[in-house]
């Protein structure tokens, strides 16, 4: 018997047959990206239902000297959950790993396992009367063990952090398939080094998150919903300073729009609102506020007031209720359909401070037109995080799949003027296989000679996640 | 010449001859901790002024193989500042690093030198309008690198977080005498493993702290705080989390007391208030909003009226000006230093999950009346992250002295039911020399394992802060 076989013998043992899948139809939503940019190849595709489960299929590939590419939700943008094409590794999927552990309110925590996607979980803390703040497109699929490896962002960083900030425990596998228990559920505990935060964000390739311990907070039960008009990303910026000091931790969004990804939004979605047309900026402002009765609209008005008498908005529209504030957000959170209808487009998740992202917007238009004349800019993201989405169109006339053969150049632009700008060229979907050449090129080599010599103390054998985020040694 | 005085030599070439303290009168202060438990020995204290400076001391010492020990204000708790008896150490004075090198109030960031005391980092933002929350009894002292290397808590973690979630981005110099530049001022960046993370926390042991970018925050313009008597601890956590769904992130402080500490603390300030006489517990409460008129002290006075009708609270006060919020909060301070006054005690600082304090503290008080007739419990703490500053003093009538020789068994008490509930042998004070030992009895073998690997990582010649968290090997 050959040495795969033997593996998926063992593995067959530890999971039950039906759970390590290997027929085309039932591996084949496993190998491929949500983009669909990372086609790979896996020997197995390997399902299992407990943590002890989870150890033991690492110890057999350990011994196998088999990869293993953990997956939870496989809706990450940057290929980091599916495996190369060497048709070598196994995918452990961990969606079976979808209980609530414990919910402890008077504590705010809540313990889940890996493969709870993000959606149940939130339901989980409402049910229980609390809230969780993470939230983001992909949270119907999404799982909470893949957003605390990839350190997920989303829509509520401003006032509630990356993922790496609601977490307060974690189990993991470790490469050896021993069990690491840091399922602790305290605020403060400074015994030692953090290990858990080695495994945030690690996107797999340090160890296998099997559960978490979870801050919950009280549920928001005032809102109110704003959408400004703005001469420049400029006014932008100080309009977020404003509203910070009105509404102090109440502000929880704040997302900069320009008009051409509003008005695409619209063109897709032509029921959508236009509340203040003619402009060439727009922020859609989200402020909530947990007290049932809270003055927030009016705290809120007042402030947008104050803004126009200081030139930094141009006009306001304050929503009258809940359906108009619906429609505002998805006037936002449709930008990303509307444009992939325009076709393809080169895209970029990255962040600036705060500060710079004036200046970037300006040079980054000056430089991308001169190489790229009538290339369309759909710029818009959390300015409150200082992350863009800084998306690029091809221009009126010009067949997109044209204009994509452009990319390495935008990058090289973009990413260039970030680096200057001290920002980041993946804020929030990591590294995966996507951007490990751009993060040669951009990381200091100490900061990437550190990253390898903790990959190597961790996973000396190499068998975690291979390839993402480092290239194999 | 010996290889002491050659290293000697190449320090004052490096940072000048009068900033290498060799006398006893230079270098007493340097080489005792602030609560005078642990007396080391040092060939010299070195006073670099620049990161530069830092990295030449760092090659020169790594060549010479000698030991080096970070140390900031040397406020610690638990020893970590100071060289243990050989001798053999250096200690490496920060204080000098003491500069702004930038703030940057569009983005809420402030860069500083790891040698700045905390009372200083917290000025350079108020001079801008901002505020960094962190606060701390020692901040006159404390430098924000010791901060940082012992993730402080403090008074403001219930809203802010710890020291760790106030940082943005370090610069770091590594054992072989690199510098790590990683002075990132982003609120999202998800470009590999959080390499920072190693490093606040370790307490000096993995690499050493020369700068910092640091969250700010608008500031807080209106304040309430409030005084409340309770009939027992779980009138408390309810009452903790009825003020959360009030007041969301409004509620900035939650500090439990039980009678005796807020007796001794009027003992030893007479002038101090007895706002609500006779309960047994108390809480004192602060809310803090950043708008210049908000409706504060109404909503804590209705969620505090509600409070007593549910039986929460038997009886509140509120503060009617900043002078009387002033007092009750040092009530609440000056309870350690009150407690002193009595005579030595038995101290802990242990954090619990907060829906398990009632049943610990019930628990720990029987146990420790068994094994202690007549002991008394200085019980009070941060209630709001679940952190209990639980001290014991001597039962009257027993001198002080002799009730210390009891520290052992009442520590193995205290912690062993500390574990039994899921809580922490050190919420905020770190491990330093004074905790090791008790690290080794509560923490999983395979943490210690995991802990050994990444300081062999990171310091192969174990060169940095040897013997703290972790004993030597």
């Amino acid at each position: 018997m050959d040495k795969d076989a033997t593996l998926l013998g063992r593995l067959e043992a530890i999971v039950g047959r039906q759970q390590v899948l290997t027929s085309d139809a039932d591996t084949a939503p496993h190998l491929i990206d949500w983009r669909r940019y990372f086609q790979g190849r896996a020997l197995a595709v390997v399902r299992p239902g407990t943590t002890a489960e989870v150890a033991a299929v690492v110890r057999a590939c350990r011994d196998a000297g088999t990869p293993i590419v953990a997956q939870g939700g496989n809706t990450g943008h940057c290929g980091g959950s599916v495996p190369d094409a060497s048709g070598t590794a196994i995918v452990l999927a961990l969606t079976r790993l979808n209980r609530v552990r414990a919910i402890d309110v008077a504590n705010a925590t809540l313990t889940v396992e890996a493969g709870m996607t993000l959606a149940a979980v939130q339901e989980a803390a409402a049910g229980s009367g609390m809230y969780f703040p993470l939230s983001l497109a992909a949270e119907g699929s999404a799982t909470i063990g893949g957003n605390i490896a990839t350190n997920a962002g989303g829509t509520a960083v401003l006032r509630f952090g990356n993922a790496r900030e609601l977490v307060l425990g974690l189990e993991v596998v470790l490469a050896d398939g021993q069990v690491w228990n840091g399922l602790r559920s305290l605020r403060k505990d400074n015994t030692g080094y953090d290990l858990k935060q080695l495994f945030i964000g690690a996107e797999g390739t340090l160890g296998i998150i099997t559960a978490a311990v979870l801050k919950l907070f009280a549920p928001p039960r005032t809102q109110a919903t704003a959408f400004a008009a703005l001469p420049d990303p400029a006014a932008a910026v100080a309009l977020l300073s404003r509203l910070k000091r009105a509404l102090g931790d109440r502000l929880t969004g704040f997302e900069l729009m320009a008009a051409l990804p509003v008005a695409l939004s619209r063109k897709a979605m032509p029921a959508l609102p236009d509340p203040l047309p003619g402009h060439p900026w727009y922020a859609l402002v989200q402020a909530d506020d947990t007290a049932p009765d809270a003055p927030l609209p009016t705290v809120v008005e007042a402030a947008l007031a104050a803004a126009i008498e200081a030139g930094e908005a141009r006009d306001v529209a304050i929503a009258q209720s809940g359906e108009q504030a619906k429609a505002l957000w998805t006037l936002r959170e449709n930008i990303a359909d509307a444009q992939r209808q325009e076709g393809p487009n080169i895209k970029h998740d990255i962040s600036l401070p705060v500060s710079h992202i004036p200046a970037f917007i300006a040079e980054a238009e000056t430089a991308l037109r001169a190489a790229f004349p009538g290339v369309r800019f759909v710029t818009f993201g959390h300015l409150g995080d200082g992350n863009l989405h800084y998306n690029l169109s091809a221009p009126e006339g010009t067949p997109p799949k044209d204009f994509m053969t452009g990319t390495a150049a935008a990058n090289r632009i973009v990413h260039d003027l970030v680096a200057a700008h001290g920002g980041s060229i993946s804020a929030e979907h990591g590294i995966g296989q996507a951007k490990r050449d751009e993060l040669l090129r951009y990381k200091d080599p100490l900061e990437i000679a550190l990253m390898k010599s903790i990959k190597a103390t961790l996973d000396p054998a190499g068998i975690l996640n291979p390839g993402k985020i480092l290239h194999r040694t």
